[in-house]
């Protein structure tokens, strides 16, 4: 059994870690921290969890973690992670990183959407958590940066294109629409339920930290620079992300010559199922399950193409995405614990 | 491996079963019918349900049912479960009709609520399908009748408290409130999103077809005649019943000895989880899941107790529930495909 | 035109304040304050409320609100309510309060429930805002207590019962559902937008601060004390507040003779709707409206009255009711302004 | 007084029509017609309506309608709108139809869209109903074709911007995120709220009937063919729609530019809200109004331009659009009866 601890265990992608973990089959979570709730049973806090019965909240004390565990999930936000996870390195302990903290490799770019960086001679050892394009780093990492949310939506159907030349890297358009999960769980004037339910707006328009991360693995993908153009929005839903790509094609190709693209790029990623022509992703068919779905069409008046991926931003999104790369990480099957059917309707 | 057949594969409980059933291991679905979608793979007609490969919606023809499957779970509406329900019965087969025509052990009842019914005969040997109270007639049985929504979150926190008299069998109150799912998948004016949302109403006020079901099973446990006030609401969210029970005691007793019968009389039940004093069951706790959570309190100043329990309509209040059942007939452990965790957020 | 002042306008009810009195043909808001937003117009903090084009919030200055204006409404939090309305009296203006500071008349149950009184001799000066019981009282008053959300819809269906005796003064029952605007504005962990959106909960069971106000009238109603079993809900949704009323009948009578009593006691008020038999409210009858719409059964197997109520909490249960106030203080028609058609869907 | 009928009353832009004409002062609704209602009082089958209290629901009977009223509102689904039309037409009464079968001039593009035409000799009479475009045209027309939800969010933030040659008549993608409002009253399986909640997705991807009516309009205002790629998207509420623009820029120019040259545009058009710079639309603001709100952005990175509208489909997309436009057919200030505030929350 791999022994893992949670660092930040009270906020959604730590409570979705707990979820997950809780029926993996090789995996126990040994220790998870909140200040909030040190000293209270997990099952106590979130009802939910009721099951986790001998398991305490406690206080993030880095000498009880590194003795306790050998796999850490850090779920804390960015600048607080990385001033904790050069710690659980040094300690000879392996981490997967859920915040944006080691996902940008350029320490200049990180600093120009965040802040100064606290570890800057680990963005070179962490590996991209994405195992759809990075697998085979990953099973050696160390450090794992976990993907955020958004790019997560946005490279998986992209990747394939950029790298096969179908699609051109100018004038990438990235329309992303995410529930309210996605802005965690500490309550602000934005929010709260009557400022969510009936609305729907776009917010950090061409702004938002996820595009330079967007751009990053793009532009791997291509081979040279990838610019982008995100809009996010914020939609009056629990979960989930639908991401609505326009791109401009390099030749003409057929909606169905897309699809086999981007099928026989992920032969081998089961958490990637793309559509038949004709039918589109919903975020209601992967709620709770770890997949990306994805859909293409190839508007012909325009020469566009319209990719629509959705993904369940706390799985799929961060902390399924997270055991997923546990799993590569400690070489077991890397669908291990998240063979979970989408909970619909 | 027990092989399974469902008909009535197509509508929220039914899809709810494949859901279920999926992750099973000792069940494998055989066959699952669909006048609608027959010939269309399941996982095409619901993507959700993506990974039941070989799996085709076929027409509900009994002949080839009872040769491929020994279990039947019937998810088709009242009047049609009657007329097929004897013919796998017949055959040999163990069915656990999700329908409420086997419910109701009088069949003048039946027909004052439903109408005349078909196969009367069955009523004395079908058996009331909640594993809580009947476990060990349900293990023997030939034709389970699985509990009603309602029925099952208002049962089962009154049944420990008449069944030792804490609480009076007169001035039962039963106020539930149900999400959409309850009303099906087939559209109709009053189910649609615009009608539903935002929206706020009682309905079926005290002629629901769930009420004398709730009295004979209360009756039961109070080993006398009750008589049940019960309000549905439905209520602007897709999965949840959470019933508010108003009863009279018999006698001057604390919230913590409620609490203590409740929590005593099911200590044997791994899907009952009676909270602590002044905690309260939440619909988002159970989401997905199996559980019925009850909480309570003794309103002193008016000796009124306050029952609070919360089911997910179409897990505990139906499909899960009938899973729970197959588990028992099939001599297996009652929690088997069960033991998921909530889907919170 | 009467110069009105609103203290707290950035809260939900001072928000609906604006958003009722910007069409109001007799009404000019002259002043708005909010510590949060002084200095910024009304129009930019709230775009829906554009139009407000010269307003800008101010600081609470007494002084100043007093110099510019004849009426106020405070739309603070109690506790913050008692400390500045005795100001404004003292000054001569004629004022009605949002809080729940001046509806209590014995202040010892104020002070059981809420905390220390401030200025309790205002008590006995204050009249309790329920115009449809009220409405001679309101006129005179020179302090209207504007009542509280979930007693509107309890109060206004039981009182003409009570007060003709068709309906016990013992046993009765108030289930109250609740959308989230009830909660306000102001940011709290169960207030966001993931833990309302598909969750259902009972809150407050039993000790909830309405009791004792929704007690206290129908007291005087019933001519002797009433003691209530109360318990509030919290639905996923934004407005709106249904009330599920349960009573004992002391007398044989029918749900027409009932339905009759109540429309003959509202006769003359025009927001009381009175459904016919068989037809209930529904929360979405009433949003954005100033009515209160009543329906009514009898269940004549427990001998039990159903009343049922719907509101929009934030106009009769709030805002609305206070400009119906402000027109009957100022010897206006009492619909002034608040003649809209409810929004549906 | 106009006296005004409506044909399609039980839909919600004919429910919406009478909601806007309760209160309009210069109109009356002498007539109303639903098949599927006739005989019964508009205020009993929608509670909400309350108050038209003489007003029954009639047969849809051209003779007893050009008798009575001398406006005619065509609420119906397209194909029935252009069977009726020409008879009202013909008795001399003038017309604002709000279905799409008079909004495209040339016959052939309807007849590849929806059916073949049955009167397409009034495709050159009708008018398109943008008053902040057409007003003066529609001020002396017999028919106006009420434009579609879709094209007034699209057409009225890019109208300036090509008509000044701003932005490129080339690439311009509209990705639109409407609320289920959209869809109708008529139950379907796609609309159930259970289908609709917790979920999003793309529909009609680049084949939305919408695109040439958008195309037509946009091609006028560049004074050249415009093509667009157009994606509706299906959001969890029921009212709104937010349309999210991309277009690329003919020049360097500021966001501030941007905004100045639309505000300027729209200088007379009291409907339309332009954001300042930093500011974005919210469907919430919205909300039972006549507005369109709009907000812009410059991605100076890849040199795009984001434009973001919001409007309530029901009401400037719908109904309240062909309110304003009855108000100027009839030489009235074209806000009367339109100058709510919108209902936030």
């Amino acid at each position: 059994m791999l022994r893992v601890a949670i660092v930040g265990g009270s906020g959604y992608t730590g409570i979705e870690l707990l979820r997950i973990l809780k029926l993996h089959p090789q995996a126990d979570v040994v220790a998870v921290t909140s200040r909030k709730y040190a000293g209270h049973p997990v099952g106590e806090v979130f009802p939910s969890l009721h099951g986790y019965d001998g398991l305490l909240f406690t206080e993030p004390d880095v000498k009880y973690l590194t003795r306790s565990a050998e796999w850490i999930f850090t779920a804390v936000p960015h600048k607080a992670a990385m001033s904790v996870v050069p710690q659980f390195l040094e300690a000879g302990l392996r981490v997967i990183d859920l915040s944006a903290d080691f996902r940008l490799r350029d320490s200049r770019t990180y600093e120009t959407w965040y802040q100064a960086h606290a570890a800057p001679e680990q963005l070179d050892r962490a590996v991209y958590g994405l195992p759809e394009i990075y697998r085979k780093d990953i099973a050696h990492a160390q450090l794992v940066a976990n993907p955020g949310c958004y790019p997560t939506g946005a490279i998986l159907p992209l990747a394939p294109l950029l790298h096969s030349g179908i699609v051109s890297p100018k004038g990438i358009i990235a329309d992303s629409k995410s529930g309210a999960s996605g802005a965690g769980r500490s309550p602000s004037p934005g929010t709260i339920y009557c400022e969510v339910n009936e609305s729907l707006k776009a917010y950090k328009v061409a702004e938002h930290r996820h595009m330079p991360e967007i751009e990053q693995e793009l532009s791997v993908a291509a081979g040279r620079p990838v610019a982008v153009t995100f809009t996010p929005h914020l939609v009056p839903m629990t979960r989930g992300i639908l991401t609505t790509i326009y791109a401009r094609l390099t030749r003409e190709v057929s909606t169905g010559k897309v699809l086999v693209a981007i099928k026989d790029f992920y032969e081998d990623s089961p958490f990637v199922r793309v559509f038949p022509e004709g039918a589109f992703p919903d975020v209601s068919y992967v709620r709770g399950s770890n997949f990306c779905d994805i859909g293409a069409r190839v508007d012909g008046h325009t020469n566009t193409l319209i990719l629509v991926s959705a993904i369940d931003n706390l799985v799929k999104g961060a902390s399924g995405q997270a055991v997923q790369n546990l799993n590569i990480m400690a070489g077991l099957d890397e669908s291990l614990g998240l063979d979970t059917v989408p909970l619909y309707p």
